[in-house]
């Protein structure tokens, strides 16, 4: 229902036009940018009597949220009705029409994003303000980028799959990709040179723009999560999309045996996971730079001298998380390998679950430790409007949920089931054991999220005192690595043992995060694959359940590192 | 896991018992209550390094509504996870264990209220302010004493009828609902008397028990939802609710044909709808306290007059509804009669669209006339905290979104299946009517609740010179008719057109939304009875979808006639 939100914005477009007019011809002059005159504030025709312009403002954010919220509501409604009905009803409402909706969408947002970067942030005081906390350089560098990448390459190897096959496939399939490249490439140009901005003009298009994107995105996320089902039988999955696209001519659509269309298979279940997270932190994203539409910033904060990631004064953590890591994916090995035999053994469900409970408990314990120490530090707690850090709060808690309902559907039908078997015990201990591990990594990152950031004066000064890196001999070599590891033992032996023991914990958390993310992205699932509670709940509500808490749980650790990374930097 | 939640309200309590004693040695003497000296900081061990009072007892807050929220959450968890499996495996949980978990969490609940009636609540300065905004007149009266009490007679029947069928029931089976009836009866009395309070002792304590009683709301109110299964078949569900429970003695298990089982039995079907509504309406109460708990309202918005509901100045409104709700009472007999006919007709569910279509137009254009009279109007916006509107406007939302979610897979069902018949044609248009009227009615509730009230001053002092009533002659009630006839015509020429507009519009809306709740509440369900998406989306998808979005439609409509209301009495 986009009729409202659409008339709405016209209006208030109308409106500002004038507005701003007024505003221009006294500003042109004016060179400061944090000038009161340039400040836009926003208009709505609901809210035209208030005694304040302050308060017409917020009030005409409040609506402008409210209508472009509504709009991507509706959007989403839609998508996932005809997303459900190509699941439930493969005649009427065939993948190719999903792929249509996402495309038409798609090619909107690039348009959209191609208006705002020629348009709309090139007018005058478009953008006065930008959010210090949004798109964190790990945020936009990692995961952006990383995962963007990885979705091109992804819809690359679609585009050649397709070309292979290109005598049964329709050429339409060849365009789908196509789009998505661009639509990809493009959102990634608009995040990572816009994810700061508190654009300032034309409120109520922007904020819809936005949530179409977010729409799209959201979809595209929902789309993949179904269409992986737990990546599990990705690849006769694969032949099962053709069917489902083909109709009856599945039959010759078999990859032949060339290696190309082996490594394009092969490359395409790899990159899938990546995709998926993608969206989600697009997503997320986009929505931080719609909250931020219309926010002004104070001069100082917004000047705020953010910490870089530094890898000095940390030494156990790093070490005993590499191990971590290492055993991880080991275990990790194990089980891929037993998992594609037909019959997987009890007893590599049996290392999984224990690989988790030692590592489970050790996570927990080092998370309350945190939270204890946060609490003996005497940092200022810092409670300035921060959308981003609102919005990290909210997802960490929100996507821990799927992970704790799984584990406790898990626990019930483990405890009714009421088999005294091992692997049922061992079962059992992770599912608690995830809970705890889980509620306590929550509590402190979010109290690590809200503690001040203080510039350590002395870190920032020993700095200045190295000399710039320049060619050396072997034997200089030696001296600078010598050089290095004594002021490496020295700024380690500088932190205070708190904030020693703070950052060894968070960088701990971040690289048993990342093997806990891996381990269920690339096929693990023993909650699956044991068959417990499969065979409690019956087959297709367990799927249900699992296929609702998967990618909670997967994107939750993503997330966490994310939150671990902050708290380690503000350590 | 309530451990840290339970740990860190002990520790908490400990902080504040210290500070409490000091607080009171100086404030025995003092007896105006909003002294400064008498407000209690709330204190949380991982907070004790502020700079000032006022911020560690902000962050405390925070803490203290994490870790309550998170007992919640935890709770609800559990129990969702009980009743699935009492779902999907009957056999490891059965409907007895599940009662088992919520009797333990009443008993508990009620344990905590008595806790807080005749401890909590009467310590020194436990309650200094009531916020006014909390558990409005009809709220209280209406919704929990006339629910509540259907919730009790419903348990009555319940007693009664197992005691008639006690030789094939458990003695359990009586047991259960007293708990349920001792458990309602508590909450009602403290939800009448103490829905306004702020809390300012014991926070953490108190957190965790309108938490857990909130808890266990939702869960009677999940249990409730699933049991009922769209209330269709309700008496072969009852027979099998008995079945779930005895095992395998069904047969001895049958009301014998006396007038009392049979009265028992069908008021049960009758009174079961009071009682899921009945469960939302207290969680929702409950979280506007535990929201309330430390919070300190100004004296003068304490003060704040709340308008009185008068039915005075409205006409058309009235008259209209009544049409509307006696057309619908009429329709809905109608279905009524046909559903409970083996092969119901295709030309009731035209009736029943028909009825729709016509009815729902009429009632968007009706709000987006109140919203735009809303802009016209010269009222100022308040902007005052206010945890019952932020309330109200979070749960108009999502109940919303039951409703759109619903249309939304009808329309695409509809669409997709390609069927150019008149029922088809008229189940399209009524999903998207429904839509627009969801919407456009959410946006006028939303924005009528942020205009601010102004006390019509000479309606005030028109009451003022009414005469009180006493005994009188045939005669003088003539006079009064002639009197009260001509008072509420000058009332309703006194009021400008915009106010008197809007209270017809709001009354109007009233009226149709109590039918629009009516309808489905007491068993149609055109969208499950056409077949239409039934058969499109397969039988147990739709069934989920349906399942889904109906309680939270029908929620919908009655959270509606409350916030009507409330912009009824305040326009």
């Amino acid at each position: 229902l986009p009729e409202p939100a659409r008339a709405s914005s016209k209006r208030g477009k109308r409106g500002r036009a004038g507005d701003q007019k007024s505003l221009l011809r006294k500003d042109r002059s004016a060179s400061v940018p944090a000038d009161t005159t340039t400040i836009h504030y926003e208009k709505f025709w609901l809210y035209r009597h208030c005694s304040s312009l302050e308060q017409s403002h917020r009030q005409a954010q409040k609506a402008g949220q409210l209508f472009s919220g509504l709009l991507a509501m509706n959007v989403v409604f839609l998508g996932s009705a005809f997303i459900s009905s190509m699941i439930f009803n493969r005649v009427a409402i065939t993948l190719a029409d999903v792929w249509i909706l996402l495309s038409v969408l798609k090619v909107l947002c690039v348009f959209w994003i191609i208006y705002y970067l020629m348009g709309t942030s090139r007018k005058p005081h478009a953008v006065l303000y930008r959010d210090t906390h949004a798109g964190h350089i790990w945020v936009r560098g990692k995961f952006l980028m990383l995962f963007g990448s990885c979705s091109i390459l992804l819809n690359v190897f679609e585009i050649g799959y397709s070309t292979i096959l290109v005598r049964c496939k329709s050429n339409v399939e060849i365009l789908f990709p196509v789009v998505a490249i661009l639509f990809i490439g493009t959102q990634i140009y608009f995040l990572w040179h816009h994810s700061k901005d508190c654009i300032q003009v034309q409120h109520n298009f922007t904020r819809c723009g936005l949530m179409v994107a977010v729409a799209t995105n959201l979809l595209e996320w929902l789309l993949s999560v179904t269409n992986d089902t737990l990546h599990m039988e990705m690849e006769s999955q694969l032949r099962e999309v053709e069917e489902r696209f083909t109709g009856n001519e599945t039959a010759l659509c078999i990859c032949p045996n060339t290696t190309i269309c082996r490594v394009f298979q092969k490359g395409y279940i790899l990159l899938y996971p990546f995709n998926t997270e993608y969206s989600l932190i697009c997503s997320s994203m986009l929505y931080v730079i719609w909250k931020n539409v219309g926010r002004s910033i104070s001069h100082h904060h917004s000047l705020e001298r953010r910490p870089r990631f530094k890898l000095k004064g940390v030494l156990f953590g790093p070490v005993l998380g590499t191990c971590v890591v290492i055993i991880g994916a080991c275990v990790f090995m194990m089980y891929q390998i037993q998992a594609t035999s037909l019959d997987p053994s009890r007893q590599i469900l049996v290392i999984y679950f224990t690989y988790y409970i030692v590592l489970l408990p050790l996570m927990s314990v080092c998370a309350v430790v945190g939270t204890i120490i946060h609490a003996l530090e005497k940092k200022e707690l810092d409670t300035v409007q921060n959308p981003t850090r609102s919005l990290d709060v909210v997802l960490l808690m929100s996507a821990a949920l799927g992970q704790i309902c799984m584990s406790y559907f898990s626990i019930v039908a483990l405890v009714a089931s009421n088999r005294r078997d091992l692997l049922n015990r061992l079962a059992l201990a992770y599912s608690v054991l995830i809970i705890l591990q889980n509620i306590s990594q929550n509590v402190f990152v979010i109290d690590g999220l809200h503690r001040r950031h203080v510039v350590a004066a002395a870190e920032a000064k020993h700095e200045a005192n190295q000399t710039p890196p320049r060619r050396m001999s072997v034997l200089e070599l030696g001296q600078e690595i010598r050089k290095f590891s004594l002021s490496y033992i020295q700024t380690y032996s500088r932190l205070t043992w708190k904030r020693r023991v703070l950052r060894e914990i968070s960088f701990f958390l971040v690289l048993c995060n990342i093997i806990l993310w891996i381990m269920p992205t690339f096929g693990s699932h023993p909650l699956f694959e044991n068959g417990i509670e499969r065979s409690f709940y019956g087959y297709s509500t367990w799927f249900v359940i699992v296929n609702f808490g998967l990618p909670l749980a997967v994107f939750y650790r993503m997330h966490s590192i994310n939150g671990l990374l902050e708290v380690y930097v503000t350590a």
